[in-house]
């Protein structure tokens, strides 16, 4: 089934601002905290048990990060969220899965939020591989980045193992250096999913040519609907970063402000790429259009050649079977080899015809 | 029938500026009032009987909202909004109902308009529901709110409820909280009607292709015309609350204006979704148009599968139908079957033609 | 005839600049004077024969309005506004009928120029009123509007009643007051023009769905031209309305400001609908084109099922037309009406095959 | 052949910047030089054989013109330029001759470029007049403007006449005054382009009702193609003239300023007709394709209705024809006339059909 | 096989940002260096064998440009980079070939990456030349130029025949000079590509018209498609120029400034053309499905004509064929000429016809 662009939101409507209700899917597997605490010489890494130990957490390393899968347990992430003082409508945001991508500062902290795409490596038969869109919240302050995800699984598998090799910089810096890896790994992933986009376009555009009855226009919808969700994710990203890397906040250092403008320079490529694809797939329409349009000429060809060529014939053959008792050719000796020798020269003048107006 | 774009202005035209009169529907049930007096500790309601006993009350509590349904008595309008010093202008935008949404600063008061889109439970019985557009107006002061709906009927139950039980803080905070509360009411019901459009579009995207003959040109179009009047309404929404949010104005005051940049985000999302729609709209015609040729393209097939195989046969019938005296063949003893054997062989040549040309 | 787009400027090309050359039509009319003098107390009116004795009127009222009907007069204009002190430029743009709406600060005075659309009361016998484009300008200054229409006839009729009534605070008021007015009375008007233009739409949407052979493009195309005229009208004049209320000028008194802001108001509210009017025209369009393609598939559909039943069995029907001495069959008993069985079969057979395919 | 709109610049690429390079067509007629010599009392005129003698001329009157017709003379450029003080790459600028619009202020002088569209009175036979495109570039320094031109033959004849007879102002004014004189009468010409392509247009609406088969396609793609020409040499030019009215120039005094802000609104003027020109030619377009198609209908419903009512005819004759020999109503006395009656019938029936249909 | 726009990035994917990891082809050549040392007076150039000896060199003249071809060896380049200082993330944007051109001013240097556009001498058979892309980089600090392209072959070799002869001005002036007539070469080259591109419109043109059939959508479409490439090439390009010609940066003096104003405007118009050729080609698609639509009608012209006069004359045919025994036309003597006679006349009747419907 096609998902659907509008959540329901019955159950929210009508509730005060501020009140955190989950808006999204709502799996029953436990909710799973991951702690990671670091400095340049040391990390380490546990997983307590619920929202309570999280916050209690003795901060004995100069930077932590706590990440939450499954923001579905409303009451986990006010408690972690109400301790560090975090206000109300982003305790909200936080959990009602259909934020746009936006970064908002608090001045204690930051609060980023944008959408994790990967694609599941089970994709369906069809050879597409799943894409699944997820909601990450970041809350970025002194010595700490708390991320909170949907669902268990992510791309930042690549960002743990440089936290616990200590490769890169990433632990010499300071937590909004953390932030804006975790930003970057999720930006690195979008062109994954281009990779597949693109994959999608170029057999459509051979079989609009080859098989012009195929369900290209559906394909070329759906493409344009997936073009159309990344468009609307990256538009604001686009900005958010924008703004985090010329202003900057509190929160980000100059330093990293660099960096968050070569993550902007990613985030441009990524929506150049999206408004290419959209391109093509409107050019492929019309290809396709064309294509439909060419097939019907040809099968008009065929039956105007064979209907101009026999029904004249038949028609002459029509006269010599009218049975007037009064038609004298009908006894000639060579008549009837002169009339077959008739036909056949109608039929060679109208193929010369067709020849000349290029149909055959 | 179709609701008209333009309201009919011809009693208006040529009138002075500043002139209240009605434009739109005048229904004749009675103004109805309603007035909440509440502070952090008590709510009272009650509902005076005509205008003037609105503007005697006493305001014994914080804050007072009266809200008034039926800006089609003028007089009713005019005597509340005078009462408070309200511009005449405003007077005039109050009761002329098809003013696009704004905020007007007037020094001692804040003017917000607005429309209020509703789905009526009774909708028509091909199931999409009856959506009724109302303009609400806001007169934010200090102390007071006053809100002028067209008729009986709102969004607004939720507010109130959370008004009368002291849920929320919607009690503790000022008259600007209040109006924010019930904007935020209004925009979280375009929610809902998105929903119904979003179930629209896709029996239509099933339909142009299942069955391309039928009305879904008029109902695209009608889906269009709906979401341009939606788009309509929210672009300037958007810029309104933008500025509400940013800038502010006397009556907003810093703490309701983060609330007001969350609403801005649910705007946002809005009009992002009613864009998406409008493509998806585009599209489905474009499908729908592909789907007729297609089909087109499947009839002439079968006219010239028919018509190539049967016409060369006849015409050989024709032949063997003339009645000249010399047609020595007409004698022979295997002419009749071996005729009926050529033209079997023409008839399977010119099915492979076509099984070539992939068209059977 | 088509209104052309481009007025001849033949006889213009290669004047000096700011030399008054009347570029539009010249009717033969003789110029006509009108002169308000009026203050809170009292309102005179008159009409001078000439120029020279509107430049002489004494001025013995706070406010005097002077109008002039006939811009084709350009010595009248020219003695008017040199008396005035009214630059060259001002001068050419007064008399060159096809300017763009704008306003201009000269300090002294302000000049603004706008288009009046008017609707006629004899219009075409089709039902669409005749629309008169007109050029009008207004100069205010200190104490005095003077304003210039290109003929006679215009939409003040209810500004000067209420000069003569003393109704509504027009006597009470300054000449950038007065100048308001009169655009206010303008631009209401293109609010009946609109009414007139969603008149021809609705019809066109009827008309494209149940006879699509109709003129329905031509019409079409006659509406966005219109609107395309009016949105190149509009366009402008928002901007420059936006200008005097928000920066204002010298004439423009901060009261009246208030007034122009409520004008801008109408003006985009005219620029949505044109703007929505554009975007059904082209869905119009569009359904029109799929109209015509329903209809060809209509009217194939026919042709196939006729041809596809009766192409076989008249080939049939040939066979036994021929004259082979050795045709066992023609001597059967029940040959004739077996065929003719059989016939009705193949008949069936093809009859329930469109049926499959929703053909019939 | 069509115009290129890629000059080719083989030659140039790789040459250092700064070296002026004649790219454009190279005519071999010898250059022409035209000194003005004015002031508010006197004119005089005098054509120098080169550019050596342009240089020494004495100036003896407050302002000098100095005109250059053919920038392919390199040389002849160099030396006035360089005798001036101008910049190199200015002096690549004026002999390459395919700049955009566009003024720069190099403090001492202004340099502006901009194109001269004339239409020569011998156009081709098919009425449309050959438009030819020149650059023209000028130079504004105190008491001098020199203007440089492609070829002989330009539109400057008026500004020439008004200097020797010293009516309107010019002579009074300074050679900033000049330069305006020139680029009004360079927009002042665009209008008559204008009307030329409006009388494209006209005929071109016509042609695609009356005669779908014509070749309007081609036409309204070279009337697209001269628009979009036409737009790409007017909005750079928008762009000059606003800064020039605006900000202004050293070059350019507070009383040319006004004279600049009406050119302004003429070139605004000249790209609004130019995009409503374009919307209509994107119109007829869709005009012309739905001609076809409803032409296409008609001949479909002249095949349907011949094949609908003759073909089951023809099987019913077909019938009667067959040899069987024991067809009892052959032998009836008034099987004949009440089979053509039957077929009459049935003709009769088809006819209503496609009454019904609405299809004669 | 066409070229993908999106670059596989597997590999780099979940690298600490900074990490320099060549992304795109990776050949096997070995790098190879160039210096080039320079001064007012004299030139100097030798080949380093390697990145060490490049790092090594003596600056004994007052401008060294060196020249790097092969980022593919990621050491080569970390190598020279870090003995310049030059920021880790410029480090990964050399070596990441899919860069947008953009320019970043680091205080003591200025980093530029733009794409050099060349076509291969030996194209492709049909006639267009290959077009290769390559990300060219530029390092400017005082005294020094380094530049990095993807391989050997450049469109610099002008640039550097004007460094060995000092030929214009680069040997008298500083690094940025240098950069910018290298930014000039590659943009100047754009041109040519162009010139290209414009050949490839113009049989496109003819063939839509005189040959409908072919291949032009695909055609179209990979036009379309290179044009988009460009444009997405262009387009920031013009920006990252238009702030080093305005803003300018710590590198770029003020008289190298007056230079790239120069080559903004060449930017520019290489947009504008690009541009005017989407338009142009979407044009032409156009054309195309009307040429089809056209030829359509013709074929169906030529169907409906021999069908129409045919079908009927067939059918009296068969009437006469039928074997009633009672057809007492049969037996009158000069039935046979005037049924012939009568066939005649239909067919003239059906002649006249389509004459007047202009389809002969």
């Amino acid at each position: 089934m096609q998902r659907r662009f509008v959540t329901t939101r019955r159950d929210k409507t009508g509730l005060p601002p501020g009140t955190p209700i989950h808006v999204g899917s709502r799996p029953t597997d436990p909710v799973r905290f991951t702690v990671f605490q670091y400095g340049p010489d040391s990390c380490t890494e546990h997983s307590p048990p619920d929202a309570a130990a999280c916050t209690a957490i003795e901060r004995n390393a100069p930077i932590t990060w706590i990440n939450v899968d499954g923001v579905y347990d409303v009451t986990a992430v006010t408690q972690i969220c109400s301790a560090l003082g975090v206000h109300p409508l982003v305790q909200e945001d936080i959990v009602n899965t259909d934020q746009r991508p936006k970064a908002e500062d608090y001045g204690s902290y930051l609060y980023v939020v944008l959408r994790m795409l990967r694609s599941l490596p089970n994709g369906d038969p069809a050879g597409t591989p799943a894409i699944v869109a997820e909601q990450v919240s970041l809350i970025v302050m002194e010595g700490l980045v708390v991320s909170f995800q949907e669902h268990e699984g992510d791309v930042f598998e690549a960002v743990r193992e440089r936290l616990r090799s200590g490769k890169g910089s990433v632990r010499r810096k300071g937590p909004d250096y953390l932030a804006y890896c975790l930003m970057d790994a999720i930006v690195d992933h979008y062109f994954i999913l281009l990779e597949h986009i693109e994959g999608r376009i170029e057999p459509l555009e051979e079989a609009v040519v080859s098989d012009p009855n195929s369900d290209a226009p559906r394909a070329i919808q759906a493409l344009k609907r997936d073009l159309l969700v990344l468009r609307r994710t990256l538009w604001p990203l686009r900005e958010m970063i924008y703004r985090l890397s010329r202003e900057g906040a509190g929160a980000i250092t100059d330093d990293t402000r660099v960096f968050m403008r070569d993550l902007y320079d990613h985030v441009i490529h990524v929506i150049d790429l999206i408004e290419t694809f959209q391109e093509l797939a409107a050019g492929t329409m019309d290809i396709y259009l064309s294509s439909i349009s060419n097939r019907m000429n040809n099968i008009m060809k065929v039956l105007t050649i064979i209907s101009t060529i026999f029904i004249p014939l038949t028609f002459i053959a029509g006269i010599y079977g009218m049975n007037f008792s009064n038609m004298p050719e009908l006894e000639w000796r060579w008549a009837y080899p002169v009339t077959l020798a008739g036909m056949a020269a109608i039929a060679l003048v109208m193929l010369r015809f067709f020849r000349k107006k290029g149909w055959i």
